[in-house]
């Protein structure tokens, strides 16, 4: 596996622009984004498990479940087009139309993904203008890439994209992808999208199957704030012109695949909580020696989810108790004094706790690893031979500003 | 039911005492509280579900499922003894027997309370030369219980005390409690203490029924921080010396014991939640119109745990989209498009949805609603008939300032 230049735009037939159409009422801020395939496209995605789901995620699952090619997509930032109502969904139908229009493909062809206010409707006009006179500018260069990368952003403070290349039947095989994280321009909520392109030729309920393996162990191991979104969703378009021989077994090639693809949602879930809002310090939680797998990951986010464990963090206080503590509510039965913690730079290491004994360690080595701007926790339990990683940030004062404070 | 003064010894027969011994290394904050009955009291209790259990958890669930009787209650504050292993358990045990020795009891007849520091052992020495020197100390009066709420405290910024008198077959039947909330003087972790003492004669599985039933609505309905400690304890003694005709169903005298008890418990649930870490603001959610109870519930806990929900009402932001996520992500089903929110201090009023519509409201009148110390929203849905209330604060600066920040 290769890591390339080029984001979503790496793999044959995809192009994108980003543009700016008023969205978000800021000069110099894009929020059209627009990604289309020479080729129609399979498509899998995942959305957000939050009962309360904007209009744009109804009408990919719907696209999704009829199992519909996807040729485009169009992604707006600044407002969510969550909690409003039938003229939501009439917003998005808009949007496909007008996108279908321009774009020569049906309005069901094309993935529609918002993020940012809640409960106020879309201005649809301009975003409908938009498309109109931006689709044209749709280029296959790496700054095509980028524009669409930085146009989906909210709060976020950089753009997030990768590509990689990877060889199958000896046809160079590309995945290219780009997400967002947490926070929004009014601010209102943590939303995560995630959008995937690849030129592999694969089946469908194949590449749906392994999107939902390998979400579990990517986006769904990382926290914010534990706030989940209404408009949480990752979506891959797969349109083939690798030219492989397609993909329709879990044979080799597809592990090869798998493997890349792995990385790439690695990757984007790990950067979106490097730039959580707020955050100054990045947490890796590995869990070891667990039941189960599902028993690892309950535990690891419990630990990167609590927030007295993140303010500790943020004070730079290696407080393992509490990280006994949030592992001993997260629902997994355990024995406590079976349990190991140590912290590491990867350069020095410090035991805290041996088997369920607080080991007494030296302080100014706990105060070099955790002024880190990157820390790992390692646990291990004595339950099986389980593992996990799970992945989140500290709680800031500036969370709270951006959360709390955007009035003035 | 009339509100009374004495705390914990208005109930006849209980005196208490609150002592300075040197756990917390500060001159002039107390550590140790003393509570005794002169008769022996039959207890009932809930403690904390985190599977991390404190020695004294473990050592009070033994008395209670062995339906022991109590005549004293020992509670130390600034060390948990959580995490402590084997040396916390013998800790726990040399508390009670020193307790046992100087008041004349059997050590299993003293329930055992520690908040504080996690992960090290207790000052023992200290604790049993405190229980020594003080026990003589011991009194009825309204300072004596109120030293006795004092010492239990960590960051709390001030005791919370309640006592009510009721009548129950002309014999006057007291209730007392105190309780203790979130943060620590060495900040680990929300630790929730409560005790409850009466004189009311009455049947323990009842009791313990009924303390079951009441944690439901009360303890269990606030949150400060979402962590669920390794500590939190409600115990309630009940010695009978009110005399009254000893309730041994659920009659009419148990109906009025328990209006009164539900009423002391609620009151010390709210203001542990008005002296959260940080806390500006004390918010009640109201839930209207659920399927069932255990939905109302969980839907109410949802709202106020919600780090963007938190956030918001300290940035008095009127952000509904964030309480129709968090509604959103509960687990419940319902559905959004029949949810009304409104917001109110009990002067003004606002409606910002209206059966899922988005209702346009007064920027100016929101503002003055939200820039209230006590905020109430609520919420109606149309799943069926059931309520509930759950009370929670703000997400503040201070909060991230008194767990992050406390080595500056």
């Amino acid at each position: 596996m290769k890591i390339i230049s080029g984001g979503i735009n790496s793999p044959k037939g995809f192009s994108s622009t980003g543009n700016f159409v008023g969205i978000k009422n800021k000069i110099s801020k894009m929020d059209l984004a627009i990604v289309f395939s020479d080729a129609p496209a399979i498509a899998a995605a995942v959305f957000t498990t939050n009962i309360v789901k904007a209009a744009p995620v109804l009408w990919n699952q719907a696209i999704i479940s009829d199992k519909g090619k996807v040729q485009a997509m169009i992604i707006t930032s600044g407002n969510a087009n969550a909690c409003t109502g039938e003229i939501g969904i009439k917003h998005t139908e808009m949007i496909a139309e007008q996108a279908s229009e321009v774009l020569k493909i049906k309005p069901k062809e094309v993935i529609i993904a918002s993020t940012g206010v809640i409960g106020v409707p879309l201005p649809i006009e301009k975003i409908c203008d938009g498309i109109k006179t931006n689709y044209l500018k749709l280029g296959n260069s790496e700054l095509d890439a980028y524009l669409a990368a930085e146009a989906i952003m909210t709060t976020d403070t950089y753009s997030k994209q990768i590509a990689v290349e990877i060889e199958i039947d000896n046809k160079k095989v590309h995945i290219g992808g780009m997400a967002k994280g947490s926070g929004m321009i009014h601010p209102n909520m943590a939303t995560m999208l995630s959008f995937i392109t690849t030129d592999i030729d694969i089946d469908q309920a194949l590449l749906q199957k392994l999107l939902n393996e390998i979400v579990i162990d990517t986006y769904n191991m990382i926290s914010v704030d534990g706030d989940t979104s209404t408009n949480d969703q990752v979506t891959v378009l797969a349109n083939g012109m690798a030219e492989n021989k397609k993909i329709t077994e879990e044979d080799g090639n597809y592990h090869i695949f798998k493997s890349a693809f792995l990385h790439v949602n690695t990757y984007l879930a790990k950067q979106i909580v490097h730039d959580g809002e707020g955050a100054t310090k990045f947490i890796t939680v590995n869990i070891e020696g667990a039941a189960s797998k599902n028993d690892a990951q309950k535990l690891g986010k419990s630990i990167i989810s609590s927030n007295l464990v993140k303010t500790a963090f943020f004070g730079e206080d290696a407080n393992w108790g509490r990280i006994m503590t949030a592992m001993g509510y997260s629902g997994v039965e355990f024995d406590p004094e079976l349990v190991s913690i140590h912290f590491t730079d990867n350069i020095s290491t410090i035991d805290v706790l041996i088997k369920g004994k607080p080991i007494a360690f030296d302080e100014e080595i706990a105060l070099e690893i955790l002024k880190k701007k990157e820390i790992i926790v390692n646990i291990t339990l004595q339950e099986g031979d389980a593992s996990a990683t799970a992945w989140g940030c500290d709680l800031s004062y500036d969370y709270v500003k951006i959360n709390g404070d955007y009035r003035t």
